[in-house]
């Protein structure tokens, strides 16, 4: 007996040994606070609804590819006829097309049809009429049920690179310095300014987790097909011709940039115009550019019209906080999201009550969003839409952030103004999202694990 | 043999999964990239030099009790006598007092010595005199051949939060949300305006790695010592008699803020002027507030006058980025720094070529300070330290932020303006440092490991 037993003990060391390894190295790669696994998501559905039918039991899955009929280009708007119309807990893969493949048709468009219709235009005309803004957003979502004054919950179920047309293990994306970034009035170097691609390479595959840079060029007067020339990057869609230009391949040798994939813009949209340029974000979300808006994380969108209107686009690789040249790394994502809704009449006593701002929930902090201009359309009047981009300031986007923290301290975490401001000064951290937008953003992120739970209201009932 | 070399086998196993688990645990407890072990600390020598000798061969490690002989209140000043003189590769511990001491005397005056006789005031007068700013310094420590222009890099050995002279297992820290925060001209209760203090405890042993709230009360009329009535905190040092203020103790349940202890306060002496307010913080270091200053980081200096003069305090058990309502956790600390001296000959060729800002290199990052004036003593003349504070802005403190980590990169990473504008867009993370010192602060973080150490310039030696 005592024998068998030291043998069950040899047996048992080793299988212990290799357990304790691999939980330590499981353990490792998982990120402090990492979201629960969610709900399984359903297989694709054959056709996508756009009316309302009655919801069914359980979820459904639809997929909207991109194309010229399923994209609008750099406006959002409350008049636009919804791709598809889904009940709320439905999932939908949305494909979404960078506004920047024109810096390199061949790594960026070629051989990629969607990309190559979207980004039709011949001296006949376009294939989709842009403007005000740049961004390419694959939309809208009609959510059946969402009125004015209920909140959308958006979760981000995956997001992956979209391959490359000519080589499907690879995919790019573009960085442009452009005349919109934070420094262009601030170069050293000459010539003075400047508009500068960088063009960013990352593994389609999802094997390797950082982009590298492949070149650079400065910008050179581009001709589009309507025989206008383009001294800088001053609209949408540009195809530039790599002869005129002089491409530097010596460019940020042995530098990679984590990924940190998101969507700069995603929103509902909003009520106060008829077409709203794409470029600054506000209540209603749109052009946020946060790079916290990841896989894992879900967004919450005060609803402006009748079925909310969901749009996204803008995919970035990665950006830092600030998007400081003007642009992140600029590609195109497939995403599949989950649309809740949250009813007007459900938010009380929960910890949504009173979000009339887009707030951002990852797996571990709440993160609240500020800008220059709460609501610039309904602050600045018929001319919001040019004036905008003349008064941007982080000043005022800080006082609206902290005051937005504030108000979700006190309404969702249920804490008096001075228990509230006490808290978000010795544990909350304000972050600059981006200064080149217009109505430039700040946001305040308050990590879930300073609260006890049992003090914390609860979220609302998914129905 | 065979039952011999099984038992071997069965005390190793175990001995291995022992050491595992305590690897793994080890290995949980570290944060990524944190930084090599320091050289040993030296025991502390018995007596502190004031004047410089011939070096040793061994680094020295001084002590530098805080009295009223040994701080400075309100102020840096390239006119004070040093407290010490050290060589460079020294180490002193360096005992910080908090300014906010008298917020509630029993728990964190009473029963300690030092701080009993900093902060004695009578009719008579104070032990150590006040102003134009509010921050207990401990210093000068002179560093014997520093001149201007060369850098001095302060390396964070230890910090530790100092007991409570009435409970050796216990501390506290107090935040006051004050008239010069943020949203005091925005407050949402009655009565507006107010000031708050929140008191906070802290664990002095070391176990438990947060704050929790005691109580709050809201300020009331002070007399000080002198007759004068202080409706608001608008001196430093007041002792707050408890029989006028009405303490809630039902106050963030259930929160625990997780400790940072930083000094919001390190710098060196500045030269324009005689005196200058302890409150600003600027090119020489000073009340930078950055949260991000903890153990196992350094921070590098530029020196602007012989010795360099560096001097610590305003302790921080605690702050979030933006120091939102006017103070951190602010609490006493013990610190042990080694002051590491780069000749200015030195830097050429090496990653700190060209820094004229305070820079922070923390084991993972590499973080450039910017404030809304890089020298605001310089620039804005004879009325500087007034007008200060009406000239704070984030805009600026972002320009100055972003053009120093341009330098950086370019100046110490070697990289062009292009390659630096692009990877500080795509990778760099631009963040709030402080909205309540005047001269604000932005910070921008770049992590170390974007780079390919292959490419990266050597750091200076140390001599």
């Amino acid at each position: 007996m005592i024998d068998f037993r030291r043998r069950r003990w040899v047996k048992t060391w080793p299988a212990l040994f290799t357990a304790t390894v691999m939980l330590c190295l499981a353990a490792s790669f998982l990120p402090m606070g990492m979201t629960p696994a969610s709900e399984a998501v359903p297989p694709v559905e054959r056709s996508n609804p756009t009316a309302c039918g009655a919801r069914t039991t359980a979820p459904r899955h639809y997929q909207v590819a991109a194309s010229p009929d399923t994209v609008h280009w750099g406006f959002y708007s409350k008049n636009l006829a919804p791709v598809i119309a889904v009940n709320s807990k439905d999932f939908v893969t949305l494909e979404t097309i960078t506004h920047h493949a024109g810096d390199d048709y061949d790594r960026l468009i070629a051989g990629d049809h969607a990309i190559e219709a979207i980004y039709s235009w011949t001296a006949d005309g376009k294939a989709v009429e842009r403007g005000p803004g740049v961004h390419i957003l694959t939309g809208p979502v009609y959510v059946c049920g969402a009125e004015p004054g209920d909140l959308l919950e958006v979760r981000v179920v995956d997001l992956k690179l979209r391959p490359s047309g000519m080589d499907a293990t690879k995919t790019y994306g573009s960085n442009a310095a452009a005349w919109w970034g934070f420094q262009y009035d601030n170069l050293k170097d000459d010539p003075k300014p400047r508009e500068v691609i960088t063009l960013y390479e990352m593994d389609a595959t999802g094997h390797d987790n950082y982009a590298k840079a492949v070149y650079r060029y400065q910008w050179t007067p581009q001709t589009t097909p309507d025989g206008v020339v383009h001294d800088t990057i001053d609209t949408a869609g540009i195809i530039v011709d790599h002869n005129t230009v002089t491409k530097i391949t010596d460019t940020l040798k042995g530098v990679k940039v984590p990924l940190r994939l998101h969507l700069g813009s995603m929103g509902v949209a909003p009520s106060e115009a008829d077409i709203v340029d794409s470029i600054p974000p506000s209540y209603f979300g749109g052009n946020i550019d946060n790079r916290n808006i990841g896989i894992g994380t879900a967004m919450y969108y005060p609803v402006a019209v009748p079925g909310a209107l969901f749009s996204g686009g803008d995919a970035h690789a990665s950006q830092g906080d600030g998007e400081l040249d003007g642009t992140a790394i600029e590609t195109s994502i497939t995403g599949v999201f989950q649309f809740i809704l949250h009813k007007q009449a459900d938010l009380d006593g929960t910890i949504l009550e009173g979000v009339n701002y887009p707030l951002l929930e990852t797996p571990d902090s709440w993160i609240v969003h500020g800008f220059t201009y709460p609501n610039y359309l309904e602050a600045l009047g018929e001319e919001a839409q040019t004036k905008i981009y003349e008064l941007s300031s982080l000043d005022p986007a800080l006082k609206n952030s902290s005051a937005n923290l504030r108000d979700f301290l006190m309404n969702g975490m249920g804490l008096s103004e001075d228990e509230a401001f006490s808290l978000m000064t010795v544990g909350a951290d304000f972050a600059i999202t981006q200064v080149v937008d217009g109505n430039w953003g700040v946001h305040g992120i308050v990590p879930k694990a300073i609260f006890d739970p049992a003090t914390v209201k609860p979220k609302p009932t998914v129905r």
